[in-house]
């Protein structure tokens, strides 16, 4: 699984330091003295031997204000010129925390993505890292610079123009680096202290976990934990980047946070590692769809086309040559779909009688590694619901997750019902 | 007197259409309305048959904040970081101008600094343009691109990081890009609507000029004029750069603004053009000073090290082997040149009776290339001033300037009486 990250080639031979990246998001550089509190923890990690990589993100609410200057211009903008607008947000922290470790007399410099750099693939606004160059770090590292502080969420495309990597890039631009660099970790401080068995704001029980698996951490991330985004993690795990979620604020230690790793490193193993939930759901039906082979292709098509993330899928079994045909999507894409659908009736590919949506669902799921080889998990969770009353809509699982749409109202009850039924509140 | 600027060697053979650089300064892009205002101008060359290479500051008020949090990290700032920081504000405005241009259906892109490249030398904060490459926005002027948004203020040092020409540096960048591209002419879109003979505040008689010589427009900046930054139109004279200075708000026309150009092309020449005025003038007097030979370097070779810029010098005829010596320097540095010089007493360097300072008092100048063959100016302007009681405490004067310092409370009046006097609210 483990595999060479371009731009590793000749790290081994040139280091003496070991490498650690540090990843700080918006609300952790929000204000100066935040930046401050973020340097004293790199200053700490410096002062315990290592070179350090600090990827940091904008200002908190620098880019929505940037993307919104933008988007104000009018209502078909040039990819091109909104990455070169918002990435100058992380430009500026860059220079602000590489001054503030100066000021700390830690020998520091800002790095913007072109000049690493970082070369990603063309498309502009969610463009893909293709390549990390090592060597300009590396050489500043060998003259005694201790720290290089990268603008996240940027780079320059094969056009030589900056690319941004789309919302939540930084984490993906921290992990990329540690696994071009070969880090012995990517430490992402964030605005939680780790990873929890479920929203602590919905069960009061919920307990922050030491460590969690890669396929978990994926899952969970997927399923609208907000902790880390998936790409990021999805890195992670295909070059074996060592990962933590730990907080900016308060103290750090070797305990500090949860980190995210193999499954083999995981001694404490659960059956049920979380309970995930995301309210950005909507249902929709095609009633009594004329059933033929070929016929989920001519809907998900279009619908594709259209751009709307089809995530779970049922079809009812078949009853005189037609069927019913469910699947959900994220609510802001209910109009976007049902034009797509409408339109494909309209030029035949597909006949339905009726088309239902519902956009007062939400998706609970439980995830863990430990499913795997442990029968009954679906029994169990089903039975808990059902126990609170609770109507399942529809179900999809996967290999460690079994997710339900249900009505949105009873979201809070399911997840609290599932973390009790569980026992998450319980170190394992 | 016109020479080559480094780049344009290729710009003849290649080009069809004729090229128009056109500066908007920070209140031109304040908001994107004001950025709307400011496209539509372009577009109307655009149409007139122009490519045009815009130039912009950032949005008014964006420098000084990001200035502020660059400061606020420390006393002491790595330069290098200031300007990474700093040039963040003008990538913002590019981006957002060329996004404008492109909802008018006008072919435009941004260009930051280290994209044209424009480069610099390594004095970061403070860099002088080295050589501006020409051959990236041509080729795009050729594929069909009708606007190049270059970001002001910023280019591209020897250590391959961004690097900004200190506070008004748009304006030179304008012309820089101007002469690099062998362009028609380099329009300054700002907040007032050209060159007038005196601050319309003070004397509702100032007239706007039609025409200034490159040198009197250059006397009147040094002297306080804030229209346009010296190096700026340095740089115009010394590559025949046909600048006009012209307002951002209101309709423009071939007639708008003031043309700053060769003295050949001004047909109106009056003796005296302008009368500028500075208020941030202070006057230090050493009295009694030891005279002897070497003593003028002797006291201003340490303010000179110690950053103070002298102005005026006068030093009265000696008298039995002493004398008193008065210069003129900003307000903000008469600290700084009292330590200077009292370090220089104390090391036994020179040796005076007593240090007064004045920081009551101003600076007021008329100017003209008519000066040079017309007698009698100085006279006309030291009656004028009589005529009204206003003391003369220092005068100089230049080949076509002539500047005293008086009484800060007489400013007013001796900006009236010398325009009333040289009858300047009358055209030539």
């Amino acid at each position: 699984m483990k595999r060479t990250f371009k731009g590793t080639a000749d790290v081994g031979a040139r280091l003496v330091m070991p490498i650690l990246v540090m990843k700080f998001g918006g609300t952790s550089v929000a204000t100066l003295d935040r930046i401050r509190g973020a340097a004293a923890k790199v200053e700490r990690e410096v002062s315990a031997g290592y070179n350090v990589i600090v990827i940091v993100s904008a200002m908190a609410g620098e880019t929505d204000r940037l993307v919104r200057l933008v988007q104000e211009t009018g209502q078909f903008f040039d990819a091109r010129e909104y990455d070169s607008v918002v990435s100058s947000g992380e430009n500026v922290s860059a220079g602000l925390m590489a001054l503030t470790l100066q000021e700390m007399d830690v020998p520091a410099r800002s790095w913007q993505g072109w000049q690493v750099p970082l070369m990603t693939n063309g498309v502009h606004a969610a463009a893909r890292i293709e390549r990390i160059h090592t060597q300009n770090i590396l050489a500043k590292f060998d003259e005694g610079m201790k720290v290089a502080v990268v603008a996240g969420f940027q780079g320059m495309g094969p056009d030589g123009r900056a690319t941004t990597l789309g919302r939540g890039g930084s984490d993906t631009t921290a992990v990329a680096f540690a696994a071009a660099f070969g880090a012995e970790r990517c430490d992402i401080y964030t605005d939680v202290d780790g990873v929890y068995t479920t929203d602590p704001r919905i069960s009061v029980k919920a307990r922050k976990l030491n460590r969690i698996a890669f396929e978990e951490m994926l899952e969970l991330a997927s399923l609208g934990a907000k902790v880390l985004q998936s790409r990021s993690v999805e890195l992670a795990m295909r070059y074996g980047v060592r990962l933590r979620v730990l907080s900016s604020f308060g103290e750090t230690d070797e305990n500090a946070g949860t980190y995210v790793c193999e499954e083999e490193e995981i001694v404490e193993s659960s059956v049920v590692s979380g309970v995930a939930y995301s309210r950005d759901e909507a249902k929709m039906t095609l009633v009594s769809v004329a059933d033929r082979p070929g016929i989920a292709a001519a809907i998900f098509g279009p619908l594709a086309a259209a751009g709307v993330n089809v995530d779970m899928i049922v079809q009812n079994v078949s009853e005189e040559g037609r069927t019913d045909l469910t699947f959900s999507c994220p609510t802001d894409q209910v109009a976007r779909a049902k034009v797509a659908i409408e339109d494909a009736k309209s030029e035949g590919a597909i006949n339905f009688h009726g088309l239902l949506s519902d956009t007062d669902v939400c998706k609970v799921s439980v995830v863990g590694i430990g499913m795997r080889s442990h029968a009954g998990v679906a029994a169990t969770m089903f039975e808990a619901l059902a126990k609170e009353n609770i109507n399942i809509q529809v179900i999809t699982t996967s290999e460690i997750k079994i997710s339900v749409l249900i009505d949105r109202k009873y979201l809070e009850l399911a997840v609290q019902a599932l973390h009790d039924r569980f026992e998450l509140e319980r170190a394992a």
